[in-house]
C-alpha cells in the first residue's frame, strides 16, 4: 500500500478554521500546498473551477454524498468509501470508472492531520482503481453545523459498446449472483459505535467492485443483465429495488447467502437481520442462467470475489416482491427496509 | 416562472427524520414520489444509482458543494446557488452546461416544505438554464450534525470546438470585462444575518452566467481568453488567482468598478471592501484588446449583462499580483483575502 508523505509538517493540534473555507489566502494554501501536491494531475494543476476532459461514447456518470460517523472505522475510514462507493455506482452501470470530482464539507475544529489521513486514502484507492481526481471544492462549516467532514463525490465513467445493463433488462429465469459475504460494513460501524469488542475484529468490507464486474464483462456483455450494489437497506432493499423497476419476483434461499459466523453472532447481539445491513463491497449480479456458472467462475477468479454464490432467481410470479426460502423449508417475503435501522452508515 | 405544486400533501410540520436517509421504505418514498415527480425524466425514471449520457468531443466537468445560511435569503435561496453556481463554473470552462448530479445533506428536523421550495427552486433554475438533473443522492444527519441543507451539485457540459479558455491564455494587453455591479450576493445574505434593513432592498445577484459567456464565445472563440467567477472571496481573490495562474500582473480601475449606491452604503456600514464581497451572478472575462469593444457589446446586449464595463488589463509588470489605480489617482496593490471574511457566503 504507497504512503504518502504530507507535504507540509501538520502539528498533531493543527485544525481547521473557517477561514480554510473563505476563498482567500488560507483556502488557496491548503489547496496548492495539500490537496495539489497529493493529487498532482494535469486537470488539477489547471487550479481552475472545472476541469475539461475528452469523451467519447456513453458516459455512466454517479454522485453520493458520504457522512459515515465515525469516520474512521475499522478496515477504513470516509475516504475508502468516498472512492470506492463512487467507483462501485459506476460499475453497477457497467461502466469503466475513469474520473472522480471530489467536493468536502469540513467541520471547523477537524483535525488537520485526520483530513490528511482521509485525504492519504482518497488518493490511495483512487490510484488502485484507476481514477484521476480532476476538480475539487472545499467548505468550511462552524463548530455543531457539521460532523468532522462530509465527502462528496462525482465518478464518470465510460461504458463499452455492448454492454446494457439495467432493471430493464431482467428476465424470468435469470440467476443472481452475491458477490460475497454480507453485512460486514455495517457490523463493523455498529460494532465500534457500540463499543463492542469481538475475538476476531469485524472489519468493513469496503472495496472496489470493477474488477469483478469487469470479469464478467469480459466473459460476456450480452448476458449480464443488470447488477446493483447493496449498501443502505442491504441486500433485501437492493433486492425489493430490483424488484420493483424490473416489475418481477425475486426468491433468494437463505442457506445460500454467504454470511461469516462471526457477523451471524454479532448480528444477534445487535438485533439486526443481516440481510437489512449495509455492504459497501457487495453486489448482486442478474445474469442469464446458461451463463451464469462460467459468470460466477469469472467473478471467484478476482481477488475479494473469492466466496461469490448463485443466491436466488427471477420469477414471473409475485412481481415486485422478494421471497426468502428459509432453511428449515419455509419462505417469508422479504420487504423493504421500514424505519431507521443504521443511520449514517455510509 | 413556472410553478411546481407538490406532488403529495406536505402539511407545515411535516420533518424530514433520520428514516428518510436509511436506505428503506421512507427513502424510497422520498425519492418516487417527490423527487422523481419534480425532476422527471429519461435518466432519473431508471432509478439506478448513475445514469448513462451521451457524449461526445470534450466535456467539461465541476463540482461545488453549498452551505449558504441561512438558506432562504434575500433575492433566491440555496438551490439557486446549487444550479446557477455550478452551472457558471461550467461557463467559466467555456461550456455549455447540459448535465447535473444533485446530492442531499438533510438535517433531521429540516421541515419537509422548506425541502419541496428548495427543490423546486432547483427544478426552475435547471429547466432555465436547459441542464438535467440526471442522477442523485440522499443521507439525512442527526439534529446537531448538519444545518438544515446542504446541496452538492456536479454539472457536465460540452466544450465547442475552437473554445479553450483558461488562464495558461491570458497576454499581456488582454482587457479585463467585468460582468455587472459587484458585492450584491454577500451584502444580501450578511445584512440577513445581522438583521439590517435598507430603504431598497439589496437582494442576491444570483444568474446563470452561460448566456453572457455564449453571446462572447459567438463573437469571438479565439478571443475569449479566459473567464473566472468572482465567488467567495469576490473580484480581488478572482483577479489574484488568475494573475497567479497565468503569471502575469493585473491593473484595475477603482472608478470603472460597477457598484451601487446601496451596496456601497451597505458596505460601509458592515466595514466590508466589496472588491472581496462574494457575487454570485459577475464574472471576469480576460479578451483580446482589438476585439473587447465588440465582446462587451455582445454582454450588454443580454440581461443581466447590461451594466458590464472593461476594468482593467493585464500587464507583464508585477507579475502575479493585482494593482488598483484608484479614483483619486493614487493606487494600491489588491492582496488576496486573508482571513474569513463572510464564511458560508455560498
Amino acid at each position: 500500500m504507497a504512503s504518502f508523505e504530507c507535504p507540509i509538517p501538520i502539528s498533531d493540534y493543527d485544525r481547521i478554521t473557517l477561514a480554510h473555507g473563505g476563498g482567500g489566502r488560507l483556502t488557496h494554501r491548503l489547496i496548492t500546498k495539500l490537496f495539489l501536491p497529493l493529487f498532482s494531475n494535469e486537470y488539477l494543476q489547471r487550479l481552475h473551477d472545472g476541469a475539461v476532459i475528452p469523451s467519447d461514447g456513453r458516459m455512466a456518470v454517479s454522485t453520493d454524498s458520504f457522512v459515515v460517523s465515525p469516520y474512521f472505522f475499522p478496515g477504513g475510514n470516509i475516504g475508502d468509501l468516498a472512492v470506492n462507493g463512487t467507483v462501485n455506482d459506476l460499475a453497477m452501470c457497467g461502466a469503466e470508472p475513469k474520473y472522480l470530482t471530489l467536493s468536502l464539507i469540513l467541520e471547523e475544529g477537524l483535525l488537520l492531520k485526520d483530513l490528511w489521513e482521509i485525504l492519504a486514502t482518497v488518493k490511495r484507492r483512487a490510484d488502485e482503481a484507476g481514477v484521476l481526481i480532476i476538480t475539487g471544492d472545499t467548505k468550511v462549516v462552524e463548530r455543531g453545523k457539521g460532523d468532522g467532514i462530509f465527502i462528496n463525490t462525482t465518478g464518470i465513467g465510460s461504458v463499452a459498446e455492448g454492454v446494457h445493463v439495467g432493471p430493464e433488462r431482467i428476465r424470468p429465469g435469470d440467476l443472481i449472483i452475491l458477490s460475497g459475504p454480507i453485512a460486514e460494513h455495517g457490523i463493523a460501524i455498529m460494532s465500534v459505535r457500540e463499543g463492542l469488542e469481538f475475538e476476531t475484529p469485524l472489519r468493513s468490507d469496503t472495496m472496489n467492485l470493477w474488477p469483478l464486474v469487469k470479469a464478467m464483462l469480459d466473459v460476456s456483455r450480452e448476458d449480464v443483465h443488470a447488477l446493483r450494489d447493496a449498501t443502505r437497506g442491504g441486500v433485501a432493499s437492493a433486492l425489493n429495488e430490483m424488484a420493483r423497476s424490473s416489475g418481477l419476483g425475486m426468491v433468494i434461499y437463505e442457506e445460500r447467502i454467504p454470511l461469516k459466523e462471526e457477523v451471524r453472532g454479532a448480528c444477534e447481539i445487535l438485533g439486526l437481520d443481516p440481510l437489512y445491513v449495509a455492504n459497501e463491497g457487495r453486489f448482486l449480479a442478474f445474469v442469464s442462467p446458461d451463463r451464469a456458472e462460467e459468470l460466477l467462475q469469472a467473478v471467484r477468479a478476482i481477488p475479494g470475489g473469492e466466496e461469490a454464490r448463485i443466491v436466488g432467481e427471477v420469477v414471473e410470479e409475485h412481481p415486485g416482491t422478494v421471497v426468502l426460502r428459509t432453511a428449515f423449508g419455509g419462505s417469508r417475503v422479504v420487504d423493504m427496509l421500514s424505519g431507521e435501522q443504521l443511520p449514517r452508515i455510509c
